[in-house]
């Protein structure tokens, strides 16, 4: 093995490559990063035990001399690429397990790992695929992956329940306090499909998508789904079971919707969290509509000191006063997915589930469990 | 208590008191933000076991209606003016123990601290002080308070070790395996002194004093200086103790001279400790000048590999070959506070200290002992 490539290339595909790297995993191959020197092109694999990523290298910036395969520890590697000078590195096999980087004045020497004890996989494109826009997948992704489960007693909570109907791609994501849902539309028709995927995954290709007009490329197999963005295969497990059917949790009608400017209500809503013994965000905050349609934000902790805000509503509010108290973390995580500048709280009762919809986030809807309190 | 201030006005000097908050103090009193306000003045103090601030802000954007005095939660005091709108606060006692704090649309009551848990702190100016120019204190804080020991076994070694002769200000730090050492001139003439000041106590001085032609006054007593910065006194414990002599462990020849651009030193050694199993910046590198006169900079890990760095001295180096090496994070500690973009090494021996100087530094040198390896 034997080639030269330019570093910045390097660098920056490596660094989508490190969200498939672990350093926890068992298996220490899994540290490895995997090259695989073709005549015209550079494979970089990684995996961990969710997520295994697959970028091809082909264009301008690399010149293979010899090919060949080498398994590198994903730490040094990296951080190597990250500090040498100049604009090109030269990487060569020196002995069997021995790894030698030129460029500049450096010359480093780094022992690699067993190739045989790396992991078997295949990255499995299907004939029939699903093609979304990136910049809707992101959406989707950003406005349900954060309301999964964190916490792994029920570990269908910790994906997002993905489901095709026709043209429409619905993302679901519930850990039983809230909820988030997007619906999106596809330019073609499918048949249908559930699955549900590990939200961690999600947000991991999420940061590797941008944002423009390319496609991504769902292929769906039985345990796992492979994306397809650029020269990037992006594949992560599926997680096994059924997933809770969560459209009788919305309320069919709302007596009660009170329309807000958005950043004024999460900065009310900021501000009341402040004084908790619960660790910030995670503070009981009460919402108060009076009779002069005015709202109140407010909290209250006897051992700190309490917090009173004034929020104006945006529009006439309809519906007759309401008093509700909920989780800050939950309302703030959820106000800040929106596009929209201004929002629509819809409450049903005081201790009945309220949603948020925006303006300008078609198909998307926020769901809160309220807390009681006496 | 009842007064109207600025918010930029008020966060800005707090998040400078809040250098003297301590979230683990033994005594809780010491954790509130310390108001007293007088009829055109409202002073802020906060103090923890090593330094004490006290702000006085005098200027527009004050206005007092009712004198007197609270001890206010830091933490919470800081957040909550930080996250307010409005270009206006109104502060006011409610009750004994109770703060009102209003702006815009928000009214907080926050329970105070009891004030007579809090020390009598005395902020003592004295009649003779010693003046010196902000931007050279800074800098001799910079060059000389991070070569302190952190580890507390040899508690007089957390200090740097300040003596005035004459018009020469001269600081002292070492935690012996390096030595940092510059010296100031002041505008007048001083008595003689020589003191120790806790190395952190200094680096959140540092962060406070800005780079402008202003003077800070330091006023010395039996067992604290009281730093006078515009509006802002800083005072810190000394430590008991005699500082050991170390001008003894300069050497006064140095038969090898090499002199580098600092920056490409910098990179070479940094890359150098990128192989360590020593945890990044504490690798062993090593230097070995050649009979060609360039310089490798080197390490090897057998278990990782191995890193060979050429540098070229800048000028014709002075001496014969050496071979030397040392801890990476000392060297590159003692290069990053230079000025000046080209660094002169000077070596007496393979196993003695070498030191470090910088055209553009002048009346600073920084020592480092070397590492013995076979």
């Amino acid at each position: 093995m034997r080639f030269e490539i330019n570093k910045d290339k390097l660098l920056y595909h490596l660094l989508i490559a490190q969200k498939a790297l672990s350093n926890k995993t068992p298996n220490p191959a899994l540290q490895g990063v995997k090259l695989d020197v073709e005549a015209n092109a550079l494979a970089i694999t990684t995996s961990n035990s969710d997520i295994s990523i697959n970028i091809s290298v082909e264009d301008g910036g690399l010149d293979v001399e010899e090919k060949g395969s080498a398994l590198i520890p994903g730490k040094y590697f990296i951080e190597i690429v990250r500090k040498l000078d100049g604009q090109t590195i030269t990487f060569s096999k020196a002995e069997d397990n021995l790894l030698r980087i030129e460029a500049d004045h450096s010359d480093i020497t780094l022992n690699t790992l067993d190739l045989e004890d790396y992991p078997n996989i295949q990255f499995t494109k299907k004939d029939s695929f699903i093609k979304v826009n990136v910049r809707t997948l992101k959406t989707l992704i950003r406005q349900t992956a954060f309301a999964t489960s964190s916490i792994e007693n029920r570990p269908i909570l910790t994906g997002v329940n993905l489901t095709i109907d026709g043209d429409r791609l619905n993302g679901v994501a519930t850990d039983s306090y809230r909820l988030s849902q997007k619906t999106i539309s596809l330019e073609d028709t499918y048949d249908k499909m559930n699955v549900i995927i590990p939200g961690r995954s999600l947000e991991e290709l999420m940061r590797i998508l941008e944002d423009n007009q390319s496609d991504v490329e769902l292929h769906f197999d039985q345990s796992q789904v492979l994306f397809k963005y650029k020269n990037i295969l992006f594949q992560t497990r599926l997680l096994e079971g059924n997933y809770p059917e969560t459209s009788k949790l919305i309320p069919q009608e709302y007596p009660v919707q009170i329309k807000f400017n958005k950043e004024q209500l999460i900065t009310s809503i900021e501000r009341a969290s402040l004084l908790s013994s619960r660790d910030g965000q995670n503070a009981i905050v009460k919402l108060n509509m009076r009779q002069d349609d005015t709202v109140e934000i407010s909290s209250n902790s006897p051992e700190i000191g309490r917090v009173l805000e004034e929020v104006y509503p945006v529009d006439e509010v309809v519906g007759s006063p309401i008093k509700i108290a909920f989780s800050s973390k939950y309302f703030l995580e959820a106000l800040k997915v929106f596009n929209s500048s201004e929002v629509t709280v819809k409450f049903t009762g005081e201790i009945r589930p309220f949603v948020i919809e925006g303006e300008y986030d078609d198909d998307m809807l926020q769901l809160i469990l309220p807390v009681k309190t006496d």
